[in-house]
């Protein structure tokens, strides 16, 4: 069993961010419905346009020189991409980035844009033409959650609610709302959460096509879904197929429940970010603000609750035609 | 000749809008073009959707309880409609606002769900209707931009701007870019910039469909539009057809320029913003973003510009057409 993740590494891990990740503040939401308030973690707003900056970066911090060096790898679906591509650039190095050949086009496009190599294959094979980059050049893999330097990172964003919540005067929340795909960002914030403020519970949320984590946590036993069943969800950053080793374990010890959504409240959610919260969210980033408004009955009761938008990088196409639907 | 607004104002604006007002963080746009870095302030993000809480909340901040319960009228396109319905509703004041009769259906309903009592009128008529409930009723009226409390609350998006970056270390932006109608934003932040970071030019920007400010800068004198020419911009927010009297000696004393910027320049920043930077913004919200991107030729160089995004209470159908268009 590995070790956990301690708040001490994600205290370190905000350090290392300084100057690198936005410290995004809490967005209340006068127009949410009565029945408890809602605050917006808008995590969209980092530089590459998700949070996956913060456990990228962690990472490449913490190599050496010498490592770094090597050049860097990366299998992903697309935010973690940009994610390594911009923390490897920042530090000089250059990165290789594999990306499954079903990913959204603009994803690919802002990967290339900031100067790293991508490859592009089959989804299925992705983890495996990572670590065919690794054995035959020597570059360093950052993997996109199944790691403490990446959880650490993700982290951060726990970290700053609870301070930020703290520093306001305000009583701890009683929810935090955390979009699961390989578990990194769930287990860095219910790390920093069950730190900071005990008494808030930390609920993963998933898309019903995707639910392989909830799957997991209602059966306590960390089950596989196939890429054919996990790319029926247009969130396109929630299609991993399993939680990983390390967050499976930080899960385990820390998360409270993980719940599922469907496809047209995450679709319903985009619409409702963009129009009232002036949010851009990708639908992803909007699972967990879907669940607050249509998944009340599966939550506990909340005076506060917190919802992470994770990420905003969404086709604008997709995000003109939420714009004009009726849900 | 009015006093001007000092920093000691805007700092006490400040702790009164502790709480209320978001504290917006400083945006990196590591997409945008490669001469001179743009940070973003999005002001988007407050709670009514724009800057404009600021002001209103600390004017009724600054009144007696008895004068609140009095009750609170404005005249407004629309944000500073719902700036004073939500601030009036912290405050337990009632509030009645005359909104002209172009403006948004959207923004419109968005006042009466604050609990405030909406008069629709004429685009002309609406500041005469206003004086006419203070006259009539006692009520106390909150103007949008014309008032040294207005111009004060306003000026704190300035102080956030100098004091983050100095906190972060960097050095003093070069530019800060922000939008003109009657001038209070701008009021504001030139006077916290110019005492905070005096080496940073401020330089307002305007539709050129509404460019009566631009007008009245060039010209050293107070100019006024009509509605006919100010209604033809997109930018709903900027229609105001002249400076107020206290901005306009705020303008002489700190201001280095106003600027123009066309309507498909504003639509083009719309879109960027969305989708590079996942930030909704309005057409008024637009337009300095719009100046960095397409109106260097009129500003002066700047190793790093901030552009305040002054709100996003933008039609979704509008938002979605501006989404699928190539500029």
């Amino acid at each position: 069993m590995p070790d956990l993740v301690t708040l001490a590494n994600i205290r370190a891990a905000q350090e290392r961010l300084a100057g690198v990740a936005v410290h995004t503040p809490l967005l209340p939401c006068i127009w949410a419905p009565g029945d408890g308030d809602l605050l917006l973690k808008p995590e969209s707003l980092q530089p590459i346009g998700a949070f996956k900056i913060r456990g990228a970066y962690n990472k490449i911090a913490a190599l050496t020189a010498q490592e770094r060096e090597r050049g860097l790898v990366a299998s992903s679906s697309g935010n973690h991409a940009q994610a390594v591509a911009y923390a490897a650039r920042l530090f000089g190095a250059r990165a290789t980035i594999v990306i499954p050949d079903a990913a959204p086009q603009h994803k690919v496009a802002a990967t290339k844009a900031l100067g790293a190599d991508v490859v592009l294959v089959p989804p299925a094979e992705r983890d495996v033409a990572a670590r065919q980059l690794v054995k035959e050049h020597g570059q360093i893999l950052v993997p996109p959650y199944d790691d403490p330097e990446i959880i650490a990172g993700q982290g951060t964003v726990g970290a700053e609610i609870a301070d930020d919540i703290a520093a306001a005067g305000l009583p701890a929340a009683d929810l935090v709302l955390v979009p699961v795909s390989g578990g990194g960002l769930i287990s860095g914030v219910a790390t920093a959460i069950k730190s900071l403020s005990p008494s808030t519970r930390v609920v993963g949320v998933e898309p019903e096509l995707a639910g392989d984590a909830a799957e997991s946590f209602a059966g306590g036993q960390r089950v596989e879904w196939t890429p054919e069943q996990t790319y029926r969800t247009i969130a396109d950053g929630l299609r991993t197929t399993s939680v990983g080793v390390h967050p499976w374990e930080h899960i385990q010890a820390h998360v409270d429940d993980i719940i599922t959504v469907s496809e047209d409240q995450i679709r319903a959610a985009m619409q409702v970010l963009a129009v009232r919260a002036n949010v851009v969210a990708e639908p992803s980033g909007a699972a967990a603000t879907a669940a607050y408004m249509f998944a009340r009955e599966q939550l506990p009761p909340a005076a506060t609750t917190v919802a992470v938008v994770s990420g905003g990088n969404v086709d604008p196409a997709l995000l003109a035609d939420v714009l004009g639907q009726h849900y």
